[in-house]
């Protein structure tokens, strides 16, 4: 990475310079990739088109992809349909259509018309399926065979067609009705006796998903299952295509991203931070403190409906902000759990009542050691004078009252520790039950009722217990 | 999964009647991951050994590796040395690695005895790397094979030894001196003419990691490069071992799920959710609720430096928690931008200058909008009754006194929005600066910082410009 200003300077002298047998060393020594960061910006077509015209065929469909959007648009804006056929035939029809998604329509257009008829029909179909399906990321381009085939005959037909699949790793395999009815991993094809079928030797615990199968749960199987490749069918267990790992990979990513962004109120990012522009980022982040400030209205009219024991008595709205704060932070620590377990399906059928009762535990004991901490600690802070109460009506004893505000933070915080953690936990299956992300909306809204039942427990035992002992 | 629990009761019968052929089939249409979670929690050592005794060898070393560390302790105590061996010779090294890390003592001795001894030299040498390195994920069990060697003869080796290998996808080549030199795709071997040799088929643009290297590191370099496998090497560019991709996934996952709890202020949690216990979910969460609340003694003590100014005019105390929510919330969505594109490693050198210079940019129209809306959202909720500015000593102009607090609430937020944006994308770089996780930390000391900037904004507008203006 540190060389990428070198490699830059190497690359657009060697194209300069027309070093052809320079510009192939580069591209059979390093990653296109990092070829194409290197040249992020460059713009000029006629450079960019000089390097496909030179550089090897193996190497152009992936130099292709790793493009920038605009790069790809001026190569196809300045390629020959004939160029442009020779650059689709080197690419896999779901890169492809990652590529048309970004494109605007007249160079969607030249490409589908261009296309030869099989991939064109190809490209339709994936781009039919809905974002984030497994039908989305799927790829048209795989091996099938028929289940009687002969080991021999089928390595000899990998061997002719197997350079455009996606992956020849994973053979599915077919009965006479095209039904999937079993997977060969391609390492147990070339240590099969070559006059075995393929019936014999195919894995018949294959996993499959359907067109319509949410990639996260996708990325799942996967991982659980420890897959190179998966086949996706329809409800006759016809193959429609398959997904192969370097894909999931990606999914795992952007999932993840996704969950970590909502679980801290921005909007999901999907292009890097760099490549983000000012005004995205604000629309990111802009809606979600407006709507956090619109909740806190709840908040704001508790503590105004209280004010007159504030005035009277401000070391009140000294502590309000610390069981606020800690009652946000504990919803939000047992929603982040929750929200991650449910994204990586770790619960089953049932689980929920465990899930409850398992917290229900944690949060009494939490309960418990923080309502004794923050008796410590704020009776502290007002012993040592950090805060003071000096400003209250009532200055006869004065530590009675700090030992009474001390024990109102204390029993107001055990209140807040086992609700919050209750709708923090409860919230997120909520959510998946009615089919709403539960990172999104569950910190926002746990935040605001734990707010507003915390509020109402610190001035109600003040105003109702502690005060009279006072007066 | 609906299924597991009739599938449980298959399996205990099928083993009960002894009915071998059922029982084989099983294994031969179910994955191994499923049977041993439907056995989840059957410790009897006589029932798990019949399984490993009647299903083929091709399961046991999967079937043993999916059962839980409970489990895998009672099969190995129960086993013969004979059996032991047989289990271990159909296991991967870095699979009993990470069984032995759950084993007591004495257990572990027992493997380490029976082993077979270039496997106990195997195992002693991955569990000698640091966690979380690239040494403690690889495996010792890869092909490498000479330059000279011809694809005939590199494929007839592959298909006599190649399954002890981990992976067979990737063939890892090397020159006399033992330096790696190429790779080569299983694929590429198999179209490869029969006479070539492997010099002239490899790829040249292989990617490497060292030993020593963060498995983040790692996983980002999979992602990059589309990878199935990479060799681990020393300074000498000898291969030390193998990582592939499926040990990747579950690297992606943890760090993602790493990312996430710091970020909610939780400690990462490495078990499911529902394996974890209640102690050690407390354990999680209990210091980081107490850490955030012994850090808000700063604030408490500012707004109780202003305690005069709230006695006499209370609606102070209604909106301060609106300001530090705001700011805290504003400061993790940087934050967890930042902190996640560190981690998925986006940013090259000299990218500091462009985020901060981003931020900032950001960070103004934020203000700006929040500024405006905060005025027009606090107005209103003292113009509709909501708020009431009721016990304040100053009621002659009750209009004025609420466009004075509603402007107060705005210009502090814009000063709030400004510092929490900066120094929650300052904070991130700085921590990785100084080898700190950038998750951990940031969220509670950016909070820290800006609710003290804040509040000191907040109170001394009021004290120094506003309240003058009223009396």
């Amino acid at each position: 990475m540190e060389n990428s200003l070198n490699l830059r300077e190497d690359l657009l002298e060697t194209i300069e310079n027309k070093n052809v047998s320079h510009l192939k060393e580069l591209f059979d020594t390093i990653p296109t990739i990092d070829l194409a960061e290197a040249l992020d910006g460059v713009d000029d077509a006629r450079l960019l088109i000089y390097i496909f015209r030179v550089i090897s065929k193996d190497y152009t469909g992936d130099f292709f992809t790793d493009l920038s959007a605009e790069q790809q648009e001026h190569i196809i804006s300045a390629f020959s349909d004939k160029d442009l056929i020779e650059l689709l035939e080197n690419s896999f029809a779901d890169d492809i259509v990652d590529t048309i998604e970004e494109m605007p329509a007249n160079v969607v257009n030249r490409i589908l018309r261009v296309a030869p008829s099989d991939l064109r029909k190809d490209i339709n179909t994936l781009l039919n399926y809905k974002d984030n399906t497994a039908g989305s990321i799927m790829t048209t381009e795989y091996i099938e065979m028929h289940e009687d085939i002969l080991v021999r005959d089928a390595i000899a037909s990998i061997r002719k067609n197997g350079r455009e699949a996606e992956t020849v790793y994973t053979i599915f395999v077919r009965d006479a009705k095209r039904t999937l009815v079993g997977t060969i991993n391609l390492d147990d094809l070339i240590f099969a006796s070559e006059e075995d079928t393929l019936e014999t030797i195919m894995d018949k615990d294959f996993i499959t998903c359907n067109a319509n199968d949410d990639q996260e749960e996708v990325a799942n199987m996967f991982k659980r299952y420890d897959l190179n490749a998966m086949a996706v069918v329809n409800n006759e267990k016809k193959i429609l295509g398959i997904i192969t790992i370097d894909d999931v990979v990606d999914i795992i990513v952007q999932e993840a991203n996704e969950d970590i962004a909502n679980l801290n109120q921005v909007s999901a990012i999907e292009e890097p931070y760099l490549k983000t522009s000012v005004w995205k980022l604000v629309k990111k982040c802009l809606p979600w403190i407006m709507i956090l400030m619109i909740l806190q209205i709840g908040s704001a009219a508790i503590t105004s409906a209280f004010d007159g024991l504030i005035a009277s008595f401000a070391v009140l709205a000294v502590f309000s902000p610390l069981i606020l704060d800690a009652g946000g932070n504990s919803g939000g620590q047992t929603t982040t759990m929750i929200v991650r377990s449910l994204a990586l399906n770790e619960f089953k059928k049932g689980d929920f009542k465990k899930v409850i009762w398992k917290e229900f535990r944690v949060a009494l004991i939490i309960a418990g050691i923080i309502g004794v901490f923050a008796v410590a600690l704020t009776f502290s802070e007002m012993a040592i004078g950090v805060v003071s109460i000096d400003n209250s009506s009532f200055n006869e004893n004065p530590w009675l009252v700090r030992f009474l505000v001390s024990l109102l933070v204390g029993s107001t915080l055990m209140v807040t520790m086992i609700i919050s953690r209750m709708i923090g936990c409860l919230l997120p299956f909520f959510a998946k039950k009615i089919h709403v992300d539960p990172a999104v909306m569950c910190g926002p809204f746990t935040t605001t009722v734990v707010d507003i039942v915390s509020l109402l427990t610190y001035f109600l035992i003040w105003q109702e217990l502690f005060y009279p002992l006072i007066f």
